[in-house]
C-alpha cells in the first residue's frame, strides 16, 4: 500500500470526474457499498481465487473471545472486500425494490487483496465498475463498450480494441473437440495464454496436462476458422450451439462499428478468468500496453444466488490503476483553464496590509482563479522558483 | 455500515466536487494515505478515546501463527484508519522531501470507528479534513477558516457562527483559579459541556468530581469578563499569558471579519475534545443545529513524534456526514443544467433502427445531455413515470 502525492492526485482526480461525466451522460448512477463485508458474503466461493488473499478483520468487544478460540476463523466476522462484483449483487438484492429497473450503477472504490506486492500493483488499489442489472437483452453490452470507449476517447486514448467473445461458444467449442464439462476451466486457463505462449505453447500445455493429443489437436484447429463473424467461425456441424447466440454477438459487434468506428473484433480466443460469466464477454485493449485496460461480461446467474429471483446482470471493470500507471508514463497533463496566483505577504506586514491582500485573494478566486497566499521566505529566489513550477504566477 | 443509494450519493458528490473546488481555488492540493496503517501508528495514543475503537487486521500467510499467539496481539499487525490526523502526520514525515512548504493538504476518504452505532452515525463514515502544514504564523488558521466559510456559503449553509479559542488561553485561565496542571484535561471536560448543562451544571460536575469550591467558584467567575475580545477577557492580573497569544487571536477575529462580514466570535468556553492542540482552536455551527458541523486547531507538536523536526501544523475537519444530513433533512437540490432524455426501444426493433437510436443517443450526449436508452417496458405507463420523476424526457 503506497501513499499519493499531490501531482498523482491531481490526475486521479481528472480522470474519476471524466469517468464520472461520461458514465453519468450514459444513465449510470453512482453507489457505494461499506469497504468491510461479512466473512460469509466474501467467501462463499464467488470470488475464485481472490477469496485467498482477503485481509480479514477480528471480532470487536465481547464478541471477541481469544481463549475459547479453537481456529482462527473463531476470532474474525468480516473481511475487506477484494472487488466490487460481489458486493453489487449484495446491495441489489438488498436494496432492489429501491432502485430503477433496469439499474444502472458507476462504482468507484478502493478493493484490497493480501497479494505479493509487485511492481505498478499495490494492495490496495481502486477499481471502476459499470454494471447494468435487469436488462436481459444486449441493449445492456452495448451501452457498457459504448460507455468505457467514449470514456477511452476523452482522456486521450483512442488506440485501442475492443475484443469479445461468448462464454457459451468457449464452451461449445471445447465440447465439440471432445472434452469433458469437468475439464473446461483447466482447458480455458491454458486458451488464455494465447496471446503469451502462442498456439503451440498453449498445445504443450495441454498435452502436458494430459489431455488426449487428438482432441487437443481437433480443439486447437478450431481456431483457425473464419473468425470474420461468429456465425462463420462456428460454421461446423459439429459444434452445437444456438443460432440466436452466434447472430446476437454480430449484431452487437456491427452496432458498435457502426458508431464512431469502434474497432471491435470477435476472438474466440477470449476467455476472461472469473467463471461466473454467462454469455458474452469482452475486453479493451490499448495499442502499445501489453495485457487488457478494460474487461467485463454478462454474469446472469450471480444474483440469484442471494435472492430467489433471476436477475440478469451485465458488467465491465476498467483498469484504473493500470490507467492512471498509463497516463503518468506517457506524462499526461490535465487540461486546465484556471489562472494561478500566488500573492506573498511581506514580512511583519501591518494588519490592514493583510487584509488586503487577503480580500484581493478572494476577489480574485471568486472570479475562478486559484490563488495561494504565502508568508514571504528568506529564501524568496527558491520560494518563486517552486511557485512558477507548479504554475503559479506572482500576482502584484 | 451501509450501502448508499443513488439519491444520496449523487448530493455526496456534488458536495465532494464543491469541496474540492473551494479548497483548490485557496491552493489546498489533494492527497491519499492507505485505509490501512500499521497497528503501532495508530495506537501510539494520539488519538485518545479512538484508538480503542480500532478494527484490527489479522496477520497473513506464514506470519500468522494461530498456534503459538499468546495474546490477540500477536495475531495482528494493521487497522483501518479511525482519523485523517494521524496517517497525515506519518504521510508529511515519510515524504517531507517531496512536499510542498508550506503544505497545504486536502484529504477526504473513509474512517472506520468501532462504535455503538447511533441514529444518524456509522461505522464507515466520510472525514474531509484541510490542513496547513510547515506554517507557524496564523495565515495558516485565517486560511482554513476563510477556505472553509466560503465551501458553506457555497452550499448554501450561510447562517453559521464561527467560535474561536486558544488552548493557552484555556489552560492560563484555569492555573489562574488555582487548578494544577494535572488537573486540567478534567477540568476542561466539564468546561466542554456548557452549552449542554450551563454554567451551573458545570459547576456542579467539578465539584462532585472534588475540586475545590473556591477554585472552581473563582474559575468560573472567570467567564463573566467582557468577552468582547481576548484582550479585554484576560485583563485581570491572575491569568499570566503572553500578550503575543492575546494579540493574535484578536487580530485574526478581525481580519476574518473583514472578509464577506463573516460572523466569528471569541469564545473562552470553547474546548475541542483532542489534547494534542496546542494553540487556536475553532469550530463552525450552523444556526438551528446543535453541534458542530466543522472543527480544528493549531496541533505544533504532533508531526515531531514521527521525526525530528519540528513542523509547525493547523488543521480543520468538516462533519461531512452531518453536513450531508443536514442538506438531506432539508430536501437540498442539486442546481444542475444538463438535460436528461430517454429513448424507448419497441420491442422486435431492426438492428437499423437500433442503431439509429443508438446514434441519436450518442449525438445528444456529445451535446452535454444525459441520456437513457431503455427497451420499452410490458408496463409503460410505469416506466414512464419512474423515468419522468428523475427527470428525463421521452425523446422522440
Amino acid at each position: 500500500m503506497r501513499d499519493i502525492l499531490p501531482e498523482e492526485m491531481e490526475i486521479r482526480e481528472y480522470i474519476i470526474n471524466q469517468i464520472c461525466e461520461t458514465y453519468s451522460s450514459f444513465g449510470f448512477r453512482r453507489i457505494e457499498t461499506p469497504c468491510i463485508e461479512n466473512i460469509e458474503n466474501i467467501t462463499s466461493n464467488q470470488g475464485g481465487e481472490n477469496e485467498k488473499l482477503i485481509f480479514r478483520i477480528l471480532k470487536r468487544g465481547e464478541k471477541l473471545k481469544f481463549d475459547m478460540a479453537e481456529t482462527v476463523e473463531d476470532l474474525i466476522d468480516s473481511g475487506l472486500r477484494y472487488d466490487l462484483t460481489v458486493p453489487l449483487s449484495r446491495y441489489y438484492a438488498n436494496n432492489m425494490n429501491e432502485l430503477d429497473k433496469p439499474f444502472k450503477a458507476l462504482q468507484i472504490g478502493s478493493v484490497w487483496r493480501a497479494d505479493r506486492p509487485q511492481k505498478g500493483r499495490f494492495r490496495q488499489f481502486v477499481q471502476c465498475d459499470i454494471d447494468i442489472l435487469g436488462e436481459k437483452t444486449n441493449l445492456a453490452e452495448i451501452e457498457l463498450i459504448l460507455a468505457t470507449t467514449t470514456f477511452l476517447k476523452k482522456v486521450g486514448l483512442a488506440n485501442f480494441k475492443v475484443r469479445i467473445n461468448d462464454r457459451r461458444i468457449l464452451k461449445a467449442l471445447a465440447l465439440a473437440a471432445g472434452f469433458s464439462k469437468d475439464d473446461l476451466d483447466s482447458v480455458f486457463i491454458s486458451l488464455d495464454k494465447m496471446d503469451k505462449i502462442g498456439i503451440d505453447g498453449v498445445k504443450s500445455e495441454l498435452i502436458k496436462n494430459n489431455y488426449d493429443c487428438e482432441i487437443v489437436e481437433k480443439y486447437l484447429n478450431y481456431f483457425s476458422n473464419d473468425c470474420s463473424s461468429a456465425n462463420n467461425f462456428c460454421n461446423n456441424k459439429d459444434i452445437i450451439i444456438e443460432d440466436k447466440v452466434l447472430i446476437e454477438l454480430d449484431n452487437v459487434i456491427e452496432i458498435i462499428k457502426s458508431i464512431n468506428e469502434t474497432n471491435i473484433v470477435f476472438d474466440p480466443t477470449l476467455v476472461r478468468g472469473m467463471s461466473y460469466y454467462t454469455g458474452l464477454i469482452f475486453e479493451i485493449e490499448v495499442e502499445g500496453y501489453s495485457g487488457s485496460i478494460a474487461g467485463g461480461g454478462r454474469y446472469d446467474t450471480m444474483i440469484e444466488k442471494y435472492i430467489n429471483v433471476s436477475v440478469p446482470a451485465c458488467g465491465f471493470s476498467i483498469g484504473f490503476e493500470r490507467l492512471i500507471n498509463i497516463l503518468l508514463e506517457n506524462d499526461y497533463k490535465i487540461p486546465t483553464k484556471q489562472k494561478k496566483y500566488a500573492i506573498l505577504l511581506e514580512k511583519n506586514s501591518s494588519i490592514s496590509e493583510i487584509k488586503e491582500s487577503i480580500s484581493k485573494a478572494n476577489k480574485l478566486r471568486e472570479s475562478g482563479a486559484i490563488v495561494n497566499i504565502q508568508n514571504k521566505s528568506k529564501n524568496f529566489k527558491h520560494q518563486k522558483e517552486v511557485l512558477e513550477k507548479e504554475g503559479y504566477v506572482l500576482y502584484k
